[in-house]
């Protein structure tokens, strides 16, 4: 089975990410975590992204703040789906990740999720590869049932406790 | 083979769809075109949404303009993954449409491009379909050397031109 | 007498709809409140807008917060008056859910008031409650003078305390 | 039966006031149109806020640009729906005019729509008097069912044109 | 000696109103202190900015938040100069503040300070006393002064502590 | 008579400053017009603001856009009012402009208009010339009056054309 | 003498770049021109500034738009300074390169200037080549001077036209 | 050795400021702090930034917030090398003291890193100084080589920790 490569841009970013391995590991999805900065160790970054696809990854959920580059520059180095999840630091509630991650030019695309929106990423890595994966799709179609049952229930008991007798 | 629906929120989003769907025609991909209103025909995106998979579809493009809601509605009737091209409208350049589409609620992922970024969904879809397709892997990396071709073709002409003789 | 329909995108906005109920009590109108997301239960959610004007509501107000498309979705299946009320998540404060509530398209309006404004979409329900029912109107009338009153009382306190002797 | 106020804050308002006149002109909706500004003839915009509801009006549609204190200006005068239209002007793209519109304090509403969005500002009129009025209440619902009509033929025909054969 | 009249919207504002409060007090102005709302006492409001100059005030200060028409308010009502400080509320850091007060149509000008910005309301009410006042002129450019060593004396301060030796 | 003093931060700020003069020219009130930068000439703009006062002018105005310290420079060495004319330039609606002149630190106010606007600037200097001039004052007031008056024409005039007959 | 690099994302970005190089000629300062994307030629991108140093480079300037990633890719891979350009593209007036440019996390700077700053970019890489060059810098203050004149210029021009006779 | 000039808009801008002194003195850099207001004190500020050349320093570095005007105010007074950091101050997470920075006017630039970014403004420095000065360029790739190293250490511990076993 494909692997899903988490990789973060520094460590504080693992909050976020941890998001993503918790939804992965429900799915059984082999993954690998790195800590891989475009701009502090850009050569690891790209050579982890060129060689990706060969060493059976399917999808790169890169997480990063600020002038968030990681996910282009992985997405510069590989043709594999990079899912971008930018990360709110201390400025501007995230803006400048969202627009950095999402912003990209004609030619290299992002998959871009919410600000710090890790449970996201791993749902959408795992949407990815259950497109051709029957027996995922049926996991992934029981998780979101049993989502849907959670918002019924607590319709019912607001339903009964909060309206006009 | 796959296909991949693209679904426009109106008519005024095709020239952004047809962006996507001149890379998608590139691949060889087979697409299907709608014209879907998460407001003005709700239940028509709802059961095109909902019987995608069976229908064949692996990917979903969906283009839509202000309180852009038609990649989310798509999103929470399909398991396939759904990539959002927010479409820019009359205000803000598009940034209604860009958080209408990429901040949503846990659970319920979609894959964000840029403002108008009809090339890069297109795209997207093919790496999200190539990611388990060898065949189609090598069409996407010829296609990202010919790009690279091209800027370094640049490159030569305006460093013959510009630099310092 | 009509109904009020409160629909909460999740529970996490409740503290913004509990001003809105409260209001509504106040006036002694019957409300039912549910908890639909458009995204997590899609199906409930239309099913309840569909029939919300033969089930006797004559204003459903939604509370939702980052891309908030519920009041959208609402108002995409009844042509009851939809009151919005962006919640402010994480994020933006709010910017996201106001934007994706108010920039409706064309021919699907979405009366919204503002982030967190629980209080006044109460108040905006009973105001057009209000517009056909006379002895509602008094009591309308009634509640906003004593909210005058409120105001003259501190201006006078305030005067007395600051102003120079 | 009622009529609706359109009151504009500078004749530059027009062009947007048009599009909510023209639908309740479809509508037979009577209409009374000013040109009041909170600003410039405040004593006038206050008088007839304050006389609306004995002069027959049920609900009030205020536009107005920049700091737009119209819509507010009129509810702090009336307890009738007042529904606010940002204007766009020639700066921010009328964020300011949405912002003076829909940041209202507790206590004094305004319905507010998208910006420049004249056509909802007058359904959603529409949709208040038709609350408490079948016969409207079905034209309304006849409205929606055309508009349906029109994105499921324009669907039919880019499914047609674009989509592989 | 003209007086100055310090506006708020709300109780709230007066932490900010404190600010300019104190510099008019360190300038022996006499202050009239009011809250008055643009939307709950509207008509005192009005009366109030009315019958300002009659009543020897010579500069106004309005103090408000959200959607801040206050200053608007008494603008549109008096020819005297009315100075805006935008509060800032619990949204946008007072963005919203700051363009409702700001953004006023051509023809009432509102001079407008920082958000929250107390104390640069009080320095610009006693500016524009001083313009026609020597002795106020003289202690306004005492003051200045004073600030003047105030910031020279840290500057010595910080350059023994810090500087390299 | 006291004189205004009218400083652009560049040429290209004259159409908005054109504004200004033509209000002052009709109330009669002497102007100086200079072209002053705060980065390409600071020592003209220091000493032309420090000798201010004793050159007779009671108001200065300062039009300038990017980061437009114009304002801010002469306020730091006058103590008379400076009134802050935020330009629009090529970026951001003037949004740079607003920020660098309204948001200054504690201690040196500008009384700061709405972007571009000079003739909110020019009626600003009246207002504050008038508040100590009974003259000016009457004169302010009549203009006023004759605003108010030209709405009245134009609300008669679109009340007759569009409200329902 | 050393040489400044002049590096384009696109060539779309030549105007840009275009008046940087018309600056740097005017120093006789000999540049190199070329067009390096950090996402479609990013092997180049990173050879070029790995050797930048050894090439006899002293400052980079690197112009990019959209999610502008180009200034900090170069600056990942040499310690020389380099100067960010972010250029305007078709949304958000330039802020997502702006920010995609500035916010670059502790470690490694980018010297940014403002959105379509090209001028200002030629000059900071001659005051940064000039602060150990006696000459360079004597040119420097010359070109400053000569700035300054031509503003004092239009300031008599100006003065004579516009001011009271 | 060439000095670097630290000069703080106000003391309350000193944890920044100590993050680029604590790199400079990393290197070894001499360095002089000041406190100098553009605005309280401007006369030092300007004769500070016009005798620094012959002083010995070869950068300055401005901290400053809200109308960030010191950056700017010490550019107009000398050709040096002006580094700007934008502080965040209460509101709008330092975006006023950015635009402000950094949207200098043509002739005039300011090297502006990010919100509150002492530290690469601190690197930013000691690059322009190595630019000419080979042993401090061997300390500062040195000084990268560890920061790469670091991210390695980091990698590696949470590669082992968290990936798939």
């Amino acid at each position: 089975m494909g692997r899903v490569g988490l990789i973060l841009g520094s460590k504080s970013d693992f909050p976020t990410a941890e998001k993503a391995l918790s939804v992965l590991q429900e799915f059984n999805i082999p993954v690998e975590v790195h800590i891989l900065s475009a701009h502090r160790s850009p050569d690891e970054a790209r050579r982890f992204a060129s060689s990706a696809r060969e060493g059976g990854f399917l999808v790169l959920i890169a997480f990063a703040g600020m002038a968030a580059h990681l996910a282009g520059a992985l997405a510069a180095n590989t043709t594999l789906p990079v899912i971008g999840v930018p990360c709110k630091g201390s400025f501007f509630d995230g803006m400048d990740a969202l627009l950095s991650t999402v912003m990209m030019p004609p030619g290299i695309p992002v998959a871009t999720v919410g600000v710090d929106a890790g449970k996201n990423a791993g749902l959408l890595a795992v949407e990815i590869m259950a497109a051709t994966d029957k027996e995922l799709a049926e996991k992934l179609m029981e998780y979101r049932r049993k989502a849907t049952e959670d918002v019924l229930r607590t319709d019912a008991e607001f339903n009964t406790k909060y309206s006009s007798k």
